[in-house]
């Protein structure tokens, strides 16, 4: 596989750098971002992958999510790729909660979608693959997390893959896309109406089928536009307490979806990784 | 003087806003953000003004630039305005070093630019007012810090301002507009040919023509691309050894004129004013 260096900037004593590779799973290029703290040479690092939500790049949590400082101070590898396919030859439609940006983290099966929209298969192993040829990254120590639809992402990825993540946490995570309408939007449109095949894309479901993560971290802010329609955390309350899962989900008062409020929880939550990842 | 209020987002337990008012100095409306920090009810905060550099708003700082954290800790206002006039009516010249987005912390004479550009005011007078009549900010605990062009400003506002900021620092500053293309075309335009008058414009005039601060601290990337032909900071080290002014002039191997460079430094530079403003 071909790594392309689309550009590196010195920060907090360690690169960040941006890649472009051509993907099997989505048929396209693929950008994602990668921060490599400072560290002695030959030694292997703990990795952090930050899946984002709608609308977004690679590029907004690489500007907004203030995780640098944390991920220095820990020697954490810190990996956000982008949302979805993207390029001319890629579908799309109007509206920011489908299509580009909007990848949710399937692999489609229905047409048009199909051909291009496999963001679970490029994250679950293209992108694992990419990292692990490609930077001094220990993948015997990663952790996931995301935010609101990556937060879905991270979230169901780590519940269908028991083991391969030592810590999962997430942002304003849509705990339940079978019960909220960006979810119910994003699975029929990708994976047909038959809504017992969007189990697997349900954090909730996944958990009430059996999936068991060993913790869990999400911070949620109680001021958020989408907390009551969209994202329901008490669902995910509810199936961790069902399920005897140990989690711990905070909510705060005031702090809306944003970067600013992510930012804030953001050493939080690297700390939190790195006590599972560094020990 | 009324203040529309933009936008607020809770972040690091306090508030990140950004606000909006019809400025005389500019004659158009002015936007700017401020972070107020949590604080008691009646206890007034040392304020801090961070000037940006070419092309960004007050927007640029206050997505990237890291300084919630800080501000937060040391219990400091952070306050970002906009680097130039804005609107239709507004002249403008294609090229990011002139005009909109490049107000250079001047009062223009020129023609036509005389009408608006008026950031020297906007920033020494006007932005000072609205900040001590709408937030909780002692005014006589001011510092002030600034980006390239934006640490030229904080510089040369400083320097004519003997006092008034009990801590000064820069991120790359542009250290002499005399000397630099960026300088001399912005004066140029906004001032006129006349060389003398450009020496309350250039913090190394300033110094040589007997301008002190009490203490300065810069930081300044090796690897920015602006150095040699723009930024020139050994005119700054010059003129302060040959002064014998106390100051603080660090340059840093790799780094450049980015926001990742900034935001590494971000936290140092505000635990340094609060040593300076919080003691």
């Amino acid at each position: 596989m071909n790594l392309e260096t689309v550009s590196t900037n010195r920060s907090f004593g360690g690169t960040q750098g941006v890649y472009s590779h051509q993907s099997e799973a989505t048929g396209t290029a693929m950008t994602f971002a990668v921060f490599v703290p400072e560290h002695e040479a030959g030694v292997k690092l703990p990795v952090l992958f930050y899946l984002s939500g709608l609308t977004c790049t690679h590029a907004n949590v690489m500007e907004k999510g203030e995780y640098r400082r944390a991920c220095a101070e820990h020697g954490i590898i810190f990996v956000c790729p982008d949302t979805s396919p993207r390029g001319d030859d890629v579908p799309d439609e109007e509206g920011y909660d489908f299509g580009k940006g909007a990848g949710f983290y399937v692999n489609a099966t229905e047409e048009p979608w199909a051909k291009h929209y496999h963001m679970r298969r490029y994250v679950e192993e293209e992108l694992p693959a990419a990292v692990a040829a490609n930077f001094p990254a220990d993948m015997d120590r990663q952790g996931i997390t995301g935010h609101s639809m990556g937060g879905h992402g991270a979230l169901t990825i780590s519940l269908r893959n028991p083991g391969r993540f030592k810590s999962t946490s997430a942002f304003a995570p849509i705990v339940s896309p079978l019960n909220c309408p960006w979810g119910e939007k994003a699975l029929t449109g990708y994976i047909g109406a038959d809504k017992a095949a969007w189990r697997e894309y349900d954090a909730c479901a996944l958990i009430e089928d059996g999936a068991r993560l060993p913790d869990l971290l999400v911070d949620q802010g109680r001021g958020d536009n989408f907390l009551d329609e969209q994202l329901k955390t008490h669902l995910l309350e509810e199936a961790v307490r069902t399920a005897g899962m140990q989690a711990t989900i905070r909510l705060h008062d005031g702090y809306d979806h944003s970067y600013y409020f992510i930012s804030t929880f953001m050493a939080d939550h690297i700390a939190w990784h790195a006590e599972r990842l560094c020990a």
